[in-house]
C-alpha cells in the first residue's frame, strides 16, 4: 500500500489554543484527528468522550489530538457561538478548529480528507502519512492499540530539500560561492 | 404531606405536537414531564433517552410524556432553531414545549416548579398532584416503578363546580328558567 | 385470559434464611422469583444483579425475593458447596433454594413452572396467580413496573374453605353440633 | 529500573491446549498472561472477556493469551471439573492452566509472580522481561497500547553464551579437544 500523505487543515476559527495548528509544523509527532459535529449523536455520545480519553491516556507521549468541527448540515444550529458553548458544557481542552465552509455541502477540510461522515477519526504517523481512517466509532482497545502502534515509530530522519544557494547563505549555512 | 398540585405549564413554542399541551387538560390522566437543555451533557447522556424508553414503556398505557426545555445559560446557542435540529439528530417524537424566558435567568416553568437545574423530571399523578420530584438522573427501575404505581392509582371522580346558571346554559346543559 | 395459580417449590436446601419458605405461606405478598445456574453466563452477569437491585429498591415493600438454583447441566460442578461459595463470593443476601434433583434431567420445581431455560423469574400476585413468566434478561425499567404494579393490587380477602366440623371446632370457629 | 525477567509457570493441568506451555519456549512472543479465580466477580464480570477480548484484537499478531486458575479460597467449590463445566459456559478458548497447589495457602506460579489476588495480569516481552503488572482491572485502551508497544519492540537476538567446553559436548555442540 503505497502512502498517503495528510492534506493541510483548513480552519476558519481555533479553540483552547492561542496558535493556529499545522500538520506539517507537526511533522515528527503522531496526531489523532477527529472530526465531529455538535450535533451528532454517536459524536456526542461514543467519538468524544473516546478523544478526550485519549488525550488523557496518552498525556505523557508527544501525540497531538486536534478536534474538527467539520459542519456539514444544520448550519444555522451548529455556529460557533453554539460550538463555543458546547465544548464549555462537555468539558474538551484540546484544540479544535472550525473547518471552514466550502463551496458546496461539505467544509474544506472533510472534503480533503473524504470524511465520508462524522465522527471520523485518522492517525498522522510522524512522518505525516495516513496511518489510520476510520468512519464511525471504534472500539476503545483497537484505538489505544493502533496509537500506541504510531508513537512507537521511529521519528524520521526529515531530509532537508538541498536547496542551492546562489551565491550565499541558506538554512544557516553558507556556501562557498562557485 | 399535603399534596402540591403541579403548576400550569408556560410555553412559547412547541414541537412534535399541533395543539399545545396544557397539564389542566390532562387531568385524569399521568403525566411524566422532563425538563433539559439541549447542551446539559447529563440530559443528553441519560434523562433524554430515559424519557425516550419511558415513552415506549408505557405506550400502551394512557401515560403522557412532555419535554421542556428549560434554557437558563448559554442563550444564544440554544435557540428554537438549534432545538429543532437537535430533536431531529436525537429522534425525539414526543411533545417538546419551549419554556417562556422570565425577566429573571430562569425560564417562567422552571421558576414556578422550582427546579434546580437541568435535567429534572416531575411525575404528575390522575388529579394534577405533583407525585415525585426529582433533580439529576434516576435509576430505570426506579422511575419505572413509580410510573407504574401513578398509572394504578384510580382515575379521579371530578367533581364539577357546582354552577348555578342565572337562567340559562352552562356546561352543554340548559336549565330551566325558575 | 385464565389466572394460574404458581405451583409449590421443591427445595431439598436452602441458604440465606433459617426457615423453609413456602409460596403458599407468602400468599397475600408479592414474590418475584427467580431461577439461575451458578455457571449461566447470563445468570451471572444479567439476572442475579437484577434481582439483587430489585431487593434494594423494593425494600420498603412487602415483595419477598426468592432465588432457585435450577441445575439441569454440569452437576458435578454446580453443587450445593459450590453454591454456598458463590453465594458468599457475589454478596446474594437474599433466600436462594436448591430444586429439588428429579427424576430426569429438570429439577422439579423448574419442571413444575416450565421454564425454559435460566435465567427465567417469575412474578407471583399477592393472590398467588402467576402474573408473569419470564425466560431470558429483561430491562430494568419493565421489572420495576410489573413489580410496582403487582404491589399496587389489593391484598385479597381470603375466603377460608369451609370445612366441615365433624362436631366441634375449626380454625377458631365452632359449630354447633347437629 | 531493572529488568526483571518472569518466573516459569507452574501448572497441574492444562485446559485447550494438547502441549503445556512454558514461557521458556515463548521467548520472542509476547505473551499476555491472566490470573484468574471462577468464583471472582471481577475476572468474570471485566477480567475474562478483556482476555478474550485482547485475543480477539491482536488474533493476526504472534501474541499469546495465557489464562491461569489460580485458586486461594473455596478450593472444594473450584475444582478441575467445575473450571472445565466454566470454560465451556463462557466459551474460553485459549489455553488455561491450573496453578499448581502450593504448601500455603497460594498455589506455585501466583507465589512467584507475587500475584496479590484475582484478577492479575502480566505482559511478558520478547526478552521475557515482565514489561507490566497489573492487580484488578485495567482500562480497555490501556491494556490495548501496552500490548502493542510490546509487539512493537523488536525479537531479540538471543546471544548465546560462549560456554567452554573443556573436552566434550555442549549444547548439541561438541568440540574438538585441544
Amino acid at each position: 500500500m503505497l502512502k498517503r500523505i495528510a492534506p493541510e487543515l483548513a480552519v476558519s476559527q481555533w479553540f483552547n489554543t492561542d496558535n493556529p495548528l499545522m500538520l506539517a509544523s507537526l511533522r515528527g509527532r503522531v496526531v489523532f484527528l477527529h472530526s465531529f459535529q455538535m450535533l451528532c449523536p454517536g459524536c456526542v455520545s461514543l467519538a468524544i468522550p473516546q478523544a478526550q480519553k485519549i488525550e488523557q491516556v496518552f498525556r505523557n507521549s508527544d501525540l497531538q489530538v486536534i478536534g474538527l468541527h467539520t459542519v456539514f448540515e444544520h448550519h444555522a444550529a451548529m455556529t460557533p457561538v453554539a460550538l463555543q458553548a458546547f465544548l464549555h458544557e462537555y468539558r474538551i481542552t484540546h484544540p479544535v478548529g472550525v473547518d471552514q465552509p466550502g463551496e458546496g455541502l461539505l467544509p474544506v477540510t472533510m472534503e480533503r480528507f473524504q470524511f465520508q461522515g462524522t465522527p471520523s477519526a485518522v492517525i498522522i504517523g510522524r512522518d505525516g502519512s495516513m496511518l489510520h481512517h476510520k468512519f464511525g466509532a471504534e472500539d476503545d482497545m483497537i484505538v489505544g492499540a493502533r496509537i500506541a502502534s504510531a508513537l512507537s515509530m521511529p521519528v524520521p530522519v526529515v531530509e532537508t530539500a538541498p536547496q542551492e544557494p546562489a551565491d550565499g547563505c541558506a538554512d544557516g549555512f553558507c556556501a562557498v560561492p562557485a
